[in-house]
């Protein structure tokens, strides 16, 4: 496929890898630090796509086109592919060969919130990583923190591949066990310490809601040179604002993330046009504080 | 395919319900608690498999005939699956509809520890249980508990399915977070106390690890009638003696897996009859208990 950016590396162009340098390398070129949530849902997306073979991959692939521009990450959440069954995973790895097919470094993440014992976390790790699946290579795969060191570390062991670790979701669940609090400290926050000594800020990021953002100041006193993934902004009512006062380091150290305030944008012929014009708003946001 | 097996009732033939007194008459009927874990892992089956055109549900059909009449249960892990793109997939949904097509009460666990926000659950949910995809038509799955309420119920609301949630896993890492005590109180024990009140007995089950089995007295404590899933029978250390002696309730309330230790029984020709003997001896001992 021909490569439309020359300014990029070899290194990057065959063979992508997202590092943190490259990281925050693409978020000054791009000036943005934005996620696309690419929560493809069939009930969701324009009707007049239902009819083509493949509508999850056509919707996938015009909303990339879209957005690229503005864009520094896409997420896509595992569920929303699994529920088509296994050609639900097709529709993904063709999106992941279509991002890489751009010769654009963006960061895809695997939404996928496992854990497992070691031998499966292994596993997983492979299935999201591994050579074998070359449409499966993802950046980074989110992690589940409940069964500890060992069902983590699996994943960290993947050379320039990231771990995003929950830590305070953004759902009203997240003080079920997140926020219990003991000798003053939060479970997250307990997460936040111990996991830290699994791997550094060059392997591990963490999730934390954009609804809880008056929260970041405490956690960047735990995790200050962390990138944390950063859900809820939009739909989920929180506010870019507030995740950059509270959260931003000299990195940046953000990526945050929008799902259906950007892809159900509209749900008429344009709605690729409609989602380019959300993530340019936001770009155009998060340009003022970079 | 034909009915092999006449004596059950039409509606556990054409439509199979796991319900808490299907799974309870099984039991009885088998005299066995065993649950066979479906780890299959390409570099583990016997190498004559490899040649054919779909080695892991060829593997999974040989050990399913031979265990099939000593088993109550099958867990698949999902990552053994998703670490061949969509084709392991395709294995897993032929493997699922294989087993109920034998026509026997079979209760079908997707090992997969999912949880997500409330609208992505229920995506998992479907994907698991929902009537779309039949033959992703399992009777459970595992789900972990960090995200809270919002991020399980979801999984509860589908009718005679089943959550089975992460309390203490069997691995070194539970001992991370599960076992932060404050108050004289485990965390894994506030996730049995706090989400027993999201489901009951008839909708909720936990994973307590064999390699715990000393806890399990006081995990009865709290949740009496519940049925709980142990791992880590066999390869990981547990013992079932022990995992009865604490663990057992009026009705039963166990299913113990054991998965490398029956599935790579041997390597050679005659592997599905080794596995076969292996849960047949698991069985044996089990039916003592009972």
């Amino acid at each position: 496929m021909p490569c439309n950016n020359k300014s990029f590396t070899n290194k990057y162009i065959n063979n992508i890898i997202m590092d943190k340098a490259q990281i925050i390398e693409v978020i000054q070129k791009k000036k943005s630090f934005l996620c696309v949530g690419l929560d493809t849902d069939l009930k969701k997306i324009p009707e007049h796509l239902l009819s083509s073979e493949d509508p999850i991959f056509e919707f996938n692939k015009a909303i990339i086109d879209a957005t690229l521009p503005y864009t520094l990450a896409y997420k896509p959440n595992l569920a929303f592919y699994e529920t088509q069954g296994w050609k639900g995973l097709l529709s993904l790895e063709k999106t992941v060969a279509y991002i890489r097919s751009k010769h654009e470094n963006a960061f895809l993440i695997a939404d996928a919130k496992r854990g497992d014992i070691g031998n499966t976390s292994t596993q997983y790790a492979i299935s999201f990583f591994g050579q074998k699946n070359e449409n499966h290579n993802f950046d980074a795969v989110t992690v589940a923190p409940y069964m500890g060191e060992d069902s983590v570390k699996p994943f960290l062991e993947f050379e320039n591949k990231w771990v995003i670790l929950l830590a305070l979701t953004s759902n009203k669940g997240a003080s079920d066990f997140q926020l219990l609090k003991y000798n003053n400290k939060y479970l997250f926050e307990t997460v936040l310490e111990t996991s830290k000594q699994w791997g550094d800020s060059s392997k591990m990021m963490y999730v934390v809601g954009a609804t809880q953002a008056e929260m970041l100041t405490d956690i960047r006193k735990i995790v200050p040179d962390n990138f944390l993934l950063i859900p809820g902004v939009g739909a989920q009512g929180g506010k870019l604002e507030d995740v950059v006062k509270y959260g931003m380091n000299n990195d940046c150290g953000l990526i945050v993330n929008a799902s259906r305030s950007i892809i159900y944008a509209s749900q008429g012929e344009y709605f690729a046009h409609k989602a380019g014009e959300e993530a340019y708003n936001m770009q155009q946001e998060m340009k003022k504080y970079l």
